[in-house]
């Protein structure tokens, strides 16, 4: 089913009051939550709103916690985060690395005990809409195991790159995983083959049953070696430059609490010359021709804008039964 | 056969004061060209030298080109390359970005018109060495097709970040290729199958048959559509920011001249916290149990240091039929 966007929105903003947000803080958090189910990424939207609720509920993510400022050399700051809810933490900085860039071409903010800022991409978005480039990354709980390893040792430590442009901004938005439990969950479910390789199973044999690979829980890293080298590097800076809680850490608290974060944002040329090589960048990888007869090739972030408008016309689809319990809290 | 570290760094210096560069600028590139033999990574070292002096004699490289400042808003840089040796413009870009780090906590350069930088990695220990944290990365020609294409159009781009550590620094260095073509080349003539999947062959299919992925020329980027993303975004970072060539451009070139890179540097703080935090990283990753009975979890830059030692204790490993080449040039 659909639901109106502002329908969305005003929901999550009426059970955020009632759990002790403040009104502005509420807005805020209600309308991320909706604009990440308005561009498709429900699994950061609506459906994960219940485990937010719950979260908040335990004591987890404090609504009243905001970010306080620990050190800072020039273009580069580090913040505590309170335990505060993590969109608004990540909100928060990836503010005041656009005020860093602007006064000084590049800035750096780093923040720990910070909570899940459920979808990645919405910093991206929020750096490229002010004109900036963005890059920002977290890291989370162990889910992946380190390249020749059984266990899990590494996050999935999601990275955004984001470069501002007119007609529609460039935003990458991934995990370090192949695939996210979410998604394998969804394919066991559903009794589908993925369509590429997604981890191992318990005989070691490259997979792409995803009921084998939760089973065996060595879920495969992006490019094997090379995606499990990344993720360690980007639990080292997240760490390091908030001198925070590590992957390791963050695993002992079970719940996924007190992440380590990092952004940067970057103040390109806004003359003429920079949005030519964008569109010279994307329409000569567009010029590929496709491996499908008929198919198309786009660039990150372009089909967020498709769901996006799709979502304002028609309404955002939700699971019926995740809208219902929102509706009961 | 192996070639003593100093014997190997002296001749690539005797070749270059022939071919007119300065004595000083011929020691820097020698030694980065010795030290990249030294370190293992040969296809950068000596084997990529002959191709160097060639592009030396054809006037694409100018051995006197050193980089001028083109723009700066604060501790953002724009140089042009002046189609300089890659190794030197290269140096000289991460010492200005170890500068600006150093005075702001961030600093960011840009470069254009450059020339391939050999090994990336060179600049990621750099930065380390100078107790920074370093992130680099430089476009190519196109070597891997888009995700949902069959024609190349995205460059490998190397990525490099790089965390400094007493016991030895921590380096990723990587290309978004999952082999690269002289890797595939070497799996071939070897007719050995590659260890995990490299590309697709002329059907379309998943492959671990090299001979067969540079037939159809389908080369797997890391993470399949994640790495296609993350190329074009390396590419539109470091073609906006140095406003030089993208791929597309580059690989109009031929020669893979003219390149754009991007070097950034971050200051750690160096209290005692961030060194345990490292360390705890690092062990918690090497806990994992190995696949493999007697295996080990290593961390990005273990071998080096360690092929390093054995290189700098019983002699530099070499082609031999290269090592005449340059020897009789």
């Amino acid at each position: 089913m659909t639901i109106p966007f502002q329908k969305l929105q005003s929901e999550f903003n009426r059970v955020l009051v009632s759990l002790g947000f403040s009104v502005e803080k509420a807005e805020i958090c209600a309308t991320i939550f909706a604009e990440n189910s308005r561009d498709g990424v429900y699994t950061h939207g609506l459906n994960r709103f219940p485990t937010f609720v719950e979260y908040v509920k335990k004591g987890l993510v404090n609504p009243g916690g905001t970010p306080t400022k620990e050190g800072a050399l020039g273009s580069l700051e580090r913040w505590e985060g309170n335990s505060g809810p993590g969109i608004l933490n990540a909100r928060f900085c990836m503010e005041r690395a656009i005020e860093l860039a602007n006064e000084n071409g590049i800035g750096c903010v780093a923040i720990k005990n910070t909570n899940h800022w459920m979808r990645a991409g919405a910093y991206g978005w929020q750096a490229a809409e002010a004109g900036m480039i963005g890059i920002c990354f977290s890291n989370t709980i162990a889910n992946l195991p380190p390249w020749g390893g059984i266990d899990p040792r590494l996050g999935n430590n999601p990275l955004v790159i984001a470069v501002p442009r007119k007609e529609g901004h460039v935003v990458l938005d991934m995990a370090i995983s192949q695939y996210s439990v979410g998604k394998l969950n969804q394919y066991k479910s559903n009794r589908q083959e993925l369509p590429e390789p997604g981890g191992y199973d318990a005989e070691g044999k490259l997979s792409t049953d995803a009921a084998a690979i939760l089973h065996s829980q060595r879920l495969l890293p992006i490019g094997f070696w090379k995606g499990s080298g990344l993720s360690l590097m980007l639990d080292l800076l997240a760490t390091v430059l908030s001198q925070g809680k590590s992957t390791a850490e963050v695993t002992k608290t079970e719940n996924e609490s007190g992440v380590s974060q990092v952004f940067i944002c970057i103040k390109p040329d806004s003359s003429n010359p920079t949005a030519q090589l964008i569109e010279e960048i994307i329409a000569y990888s567009k010029s590929s021709r496709p491996v499908h007869e008929g198919g198309s090739i786009s660039y990150p972030g372009e089909n967020t804008l498709r769901t996006r408008e799709k979502s304002l016309k028609d309404g955002v689809l939700v699971d019926e039964r995740i809208w219902q319990t929102v509706l009961a809290l």
